[in-house]
């Protein structure tokens, strides 16, 4: 009985009585353990698919195994390769027998070796009496050889000039970005981009390389779910319940995020979360809109991330690298991340990354999550499982195992029957009493692939058929390094949560996040004993009563003191709303606000925006999208978050006629009639400051020829530091408002602070010092570095 | 054995050996059923609570029914009045007998009746012997008989200066906004504010009246939570089981949305999402804040609900109304609504309004549900129960009835213990096998109160202690209505869906929301017989090839068009971008460009805002903040929305030194240098125009002196309608774009098309017809309406 697979082989034999050329290839590390377990047998698995087709190969196996000990080892490895369920025995040891004659194993090391190596191709080539079309050398080897491979090969294995070359690279491709930098210049200087295959084997799962066509296929069902409004949360998981024992040299200086999340969720991220081609099978198209993607991230803080370390871990390290038994290593083998992605489609949706070894099961896993939109009128005993559209709607991509056991696609069947290639994926029944994600696996339709193949074969594959796509490109791979590494150096200490391993693990591992901030669900258990309900909360800000040059200091911590003034500001700004209908307020630049407009973007509903005008008390003279300009980080920390209406905020005009700041555009007077005309006799209802190490504040530096005494409102200034140009309210503008708030933070104030409490009215030395409101209030909040030292 | 009560009330006796004073106490309405129910029970209560403090009473009861017959009717509900439960059968009987011999029926008519009445209460309180402090006069009476026992009571009623006066109102309040100012005004004629008790019967719920209180006592704990980031949706939720059959004569001209919704349920509402004030127990701030919460209300429209009526309905209004079989009442008696609040604590976060009647249970309750914001490392059948993060947290205020059966407050106890006032609320034990809201009992928090009391008892002691907070002011009520009111209206020709009562419904009334649109869940039965799965879609947009004055012409629904118009402008930003790294796009005023406005802020995710320039092709002569600026539409339906930078959007300068559009400012010239400086050839991207009845676009009216030819990008015009002083792009401007769409909608333009369809280039007559952009594209975009007619 003929099965469909052979008659198709047999009738791409029947077509492909023209030869197609022929195709070498090199696996480098041939006697390693990937090449054993994965990538002879996709050789081979290649070879059955493509040479029906009419492609000539050889294949070489080169390692630092001496010759004959590797070709016992290889040998052996192809006796155990195996072929597809539907080829018969015999055939299958025909075909076996003709892979095997077209491979052989070398010993490679030196120079010489290479050059040997490429005087053998070529008398490969000649013998198979076809045109040499290609030579694929896969990098099976650990990274530090990369690039004395990478050189012989350049300078001894290139092929001629109608061939092309193509060189696989596997993983880790550096440590951070400024090693993956490295790594990237130094391949560069040997290949070409187009030459350069580094593979993330998720990219070759099954499951994996069908999320984009799966959004391309159901793009009318899913064009209006795939964005924030629908979309409640995305987790991206990969669980194991192995450990790292015998693997720990390599594992401890890499640690779960670098191994990972940092390639394989990522790459999966990416794909989730980009904007979809037009064309999906655009190649460019695809790896632009990832990189978009990766543009979009938001940049992970220390707080994105929990740690946890498997408890046996510390002792394999013992064990592995003849540590003394004081050493801990802060390696973590569990990690979960927050990350969110800053464009219009997903603002505010939580990407969950999550991965650790020694968990309670072994599942990868994609699952997005949608929010419930529908109310249900009946009482839910009344409710209709699988029907009713308040129960969860989810979409969710089984990359493999897990109680599924399998690669499947699942989707809600309340959201929409999916349609998928119905050649390579077949629906799959319901197993009773097997429940997924909270439902009942009856609640989805399930799909999984005809025929299951491994990452590696699918890999081979496309290699072999040029799809760049489904590898990673060196633009990729430093956007990736350059998102993860400053949350790399910034845990760099962080020790992580002891886990016990397995089901053991309880709630121990759970995490939550509030905004940006993750942190483990349960008190860890030292902490536990003062019994739950007694979460240490940060304690109230206490005022202290004091003064500092004669005007009410507040001092606090830092977060509790830019709480405070945010919520001062927020009681004045009500009381000006109710006592005129408006509240002017007016901010300085410097990077202490930033935690300052965080805090009133993020809290503080009930500060009336709409109400409030925005005026700068100093700019850089730059233009108003400048990243160095004052105005910049008013947008980005907050406007972005709030809403007050454009013609409420009031940049300075430095950028006129374009040019930045010139005398005769009169920005100055332009700023000045603005303040006139819109705020009550000029006195603001707030004006916010800073001071700086030399005692400037706003931008009135010490010596400044304008703007600490006259009629001037608002000035030209020079800064001892670039941009040297300023425009700044002068001193007599500020000394009218109503309230001045000076903000002084950090050790780098404590000298100026300390110097600047002693000296009396001496502008011209200390700007800060002219700071005195002639009838308003002035209040400095000082944390307790800059103040107490 | 005496009880604590007993105990108090003695106490209270001998501390109130001074006399407050005397208070009368005048029912109208006396005989009838809210009367018998609650009220003459309610008085009694009061009558036990104040007396005993000092206070003296007189009660009298009038009503329309004879002397007589009334006061037999009076003295049975007297009869069956009851004690609370800790006094003791005789001590009862006793107190009901002084009630008795306190309280007096009378029929009370004419304008005779009341002098009567006020010299029965004359003597009363002379017979006391003690001074009048107030009268209370409570309405429990048809809204119809208002406005006359107003007039009377105001002329023939009123007590002396020192003494208050107090009546109280029962609902309805109006029909839409137009009758409850009419009748607000009529009784502001007679009474002042202070004066007026309009009873909404919900406050007066025990569960109700404490949202406040636990907000405030709860604060640390909600603080972090009471807003968008954290709740996922909000449920406010009146189910009945019963009909209204022997009503209808009342019910048919209200509709469960004037019945419940526009009262109980938004009462309910700005309690849940007020701003909590400093001071709850500050009845002023309390009504402020209820106010602002109105304020903060998005409008409703059409789409925003959902309504059904009981099958039954329509027999009951033939019977009750005498109306023939042919006769069909619209009047809702099922209502889904969904209401958005657009401040920044609750943007986003649903707030679901539903009641209705004949559904399968009687309940009451709001619903916090929050997001999920955990992740759960272990595979769910690890969960615990009542313990883990991952499962849903909600706080819930039952205010009665449903599987519980008794008012009570619960908290998810993943959330956090509350705290509520001990003597007042009791913890309340688990019920075993209670499941509330999908989840069992015992993962909540749950709390009663000690003493159930019915609301007319706790509004009643309300108004003798003046705690205006519980009742409905002017202010609130007129607020009410005018969110209520265009519902009203738009729905006025809705059919309701019918639906059979009881567990009989089914899923038939679930709904479900997308954006600002609700719709059942289920498509009605006579739609379902082509099977599941083939819902129908708006049908996509199909070219027409059409030509319009020589230029492509695109025509479909509203809908449609605006759909497609929004996909074009992306795709040629996208293109643009790609091209010169910027996207210039000009918009014009009026109404149509608002659907516009909303469809590109709510999909278009791959807009690339960050590179847009927003530029205005016409503007009003009136500030940047009237509502009747350009600017100003373009703000609220669009900008708020999206994030394009402050600096690429450009305003038209028609507001400069305080002066609006003066020639010497310049305005024009100042635009016009602006588009040179950063508009490459002053040749727009987009330019999009509409189309006036009268042949005009953007601001270039018929027989304009500028701007329809010469060398003026930008020109003052002036326009037949007010404002007449406009600020506008000139033809020669438009028509040097490199795209130009002119979208024209509606009926009302239907003869204009027809007519420049026929005219040639006379810019003079039709300046619309002078758009010819001289090497970019004009592309026609009309609704069928505004094309075919």
């Amino acid at each position: 009985m003929l099965t469909v697979a052979v008659c198709m082989a047999l009738l791409s034999c029947l077509q492909a009585q023209e030869l197609q050329g022929h195709v070498t290839i090199i696996l480098l590390g041939a006697t390693g353990d990937l090449a054993k377990k994965y990538l002879w047998q996709g050789l081979f698995n290649l070879y059955l698919d493509e040479s029906v087709k009419g492609y000539r190969f050889s294949f070489n196996g080169g390692a630092l195994t001496p010759t004959k000990q590797g070709q016992e080892h290889v040998a052996k490895v192809l006796e155990s390769l195996s072929c597809p369920k539907d080829v018969a025995p015999d055939r299958c040891a025909e075909l076996k027998d003709q892979f095997q004659r077209l491979s052989q194993y070398r010993c490679v090391k030196t120079s010489e070796d290479y050059l040997a190596l490429s005087k053998d191709i070529e008398a490969q080539v000649q013998h198979s009496g076809v045109r040499e079309i290609g030579r694929i050398f896969y990098f099976s080897v650990p990274p530090f050889a990369y690039v004395d491979i990478a050189r012989n090969i350049n300078s001894s294995c290139r092929p001629g000039q109608d061939t092309w070359l193509r060189v696989v690279l596997e993983k880790p491709f550096g440590h951070d970005l400024l090693s993956a930098q490295q790594l990237a210049t130094q391949l560069g200087s040997f290949f070409r981009e187009e030459e350069m295959y580094r593979v993330d084997h998720y990219l070759g799962k099954q499951v994996v390389a069908q999320i984009l066509p799966f959004r391309d296929q159901n793009h009318r069902a899913l064009d209006g779910l795939w964005n924030r409004h629908h979309v409640e949360r995305v987790e991206i998981v990969m669980k194991e319940t192995v450990d790292v024992a015998g693997r720990i040299s390599f594992y401890d200086r890499y640690g779960v995020i670098r191994d990972i999340l940092q390639n394989h969720l990522t790459e999966v991220l990416t794909l989730v979360a980009m904007e979809l081609p037009h064309n999906i099978s655009s190649v460019e198209s695809v790896l632009q809109r990832k990189l978009q993607a990766f543009q979009a991230l938001r940049g992970l803080q220390k707080g994105s991330a929990v740690l946890g370390q498997y408890q046996a871990y510390s002792e394999q390290v013992h064990r592995e690298l003849q540590k003394p038994d004081s050493f801990r290593s802060l390696t973590p083998t569990f990690a979960g991340v927050l990350v969110h992605m800053d464009n219009l489609r997903w603002e505010g949706v939580p990407f969950i990354l999550m991965s650790g070894k020694a968990l309670d099961e072994r599942v990868s896993y994609i699952r997005v999550l949608f929010k419930n939109r529908a109310y249900c009128s009946q009482n839910e005993k009344h409710w209709l499982e699988g029907q009713s559209h308040c129960l969860p709607q989810q979409i969710i991509f089984n990359i493999g195992y897990g109680e599924l056991g399998s690669p499947a696609v699942l989707v809600s069947r309340t959201l929409f029957r999916p349609s998928l290639p119905a050649e390579s994926w077949k629906e799959v029944a319901s197993r009773p009493g097997l429940r997924l994600f909270g439902r009942p696996m009856s609640d989805f339709y399930a799909y999984s692939p005809v025929r299951e193949q491994d990452a590696y074969t699918v890999l081979i594959s496309r290699i072999f058929h040029h799809q760049k796509d489904s590898f990673v490109t060196t633009q990729n791979l430093l956007a990736s390094w350059a998102f993860w590494s400053p949350l790399l150096e910034s845990l760099a200490n962080e020790v992580p949560r002891l886990y016990p391993g397995g089901a053991e693990n309880g709630q121990l591992l759970d995490f939550e996040f509030r905004d940006t901030q993750l942190s483990f669900s349960q008190q860890p258990l030292e902490q536990l004993v003062p019994g739950p309900g007694s979460t240490p909360k940060p304690s109230d800000f206490q005022a202290l009563g004091a003064k500092y040059r004669d005007s009410p200091l507040i001092s606090a911590w830092p977060e509790e003191l830019v709480a405070k003034l945010a919520s001062d500001i927020e009681a004045t700004a009500v009381r000006a709303v109710q006592r005129s209908g408006k509240f002017h307020l007016a901010l300085s630049g410097g990077s202490s606000p930033v935690a300052l407009f965080q805090e009133l973007a993020t809290g503080h509903y009930g500060f009336p925006w709409a109400h409030t005008h925005l005026w700068l008390a100093d700019e850089r003279c730059v233009p108003l999208w400048d990243p160095e300009s004052n105005f910049q980080g008013l947008q980005a920390h907050l406007l972005q978050h709030i809403r007050v209406p454009y013609y409420n905020i009031h940049p300075m005009p430095v950028h006129l006629h374009q040019r930045l700041c010139a005398e005769e555009d009169q920005g100055t007077q332009i700023y000045a009639e603005e303040i006139s005309a819109l705020v009550a006799n000029s006195s603001f209802d707030l004006v916010l400051l800073g001071m700086g190490t030399d005692g400037h504040t706003a931008s009135l530096f010490p010596q400044s020829p304008s703007g600490l005494d006259g009629e001037q409102l608002v000035v030209l200034t020079k800064s001892p530091s670039r941009p040297h140009n300023r425009m700044s309210f002068s001193l007599p503008l500020i000394n009218r408002a109503r309230r001045v708030a000076v903000l002084v933070m950090g050790r780098m104030k404590r000298e100026i602070t300390t110097l600047v409490s002693r000296v009396g009215h001496d502008p011209q030395k200390w700007p800060i010092s002219g700071v005195q409101p002639s009838s308003g209030q002035l209040v400095w909040y000082m944390d307790y570095e800059a103040f107490l030292g």
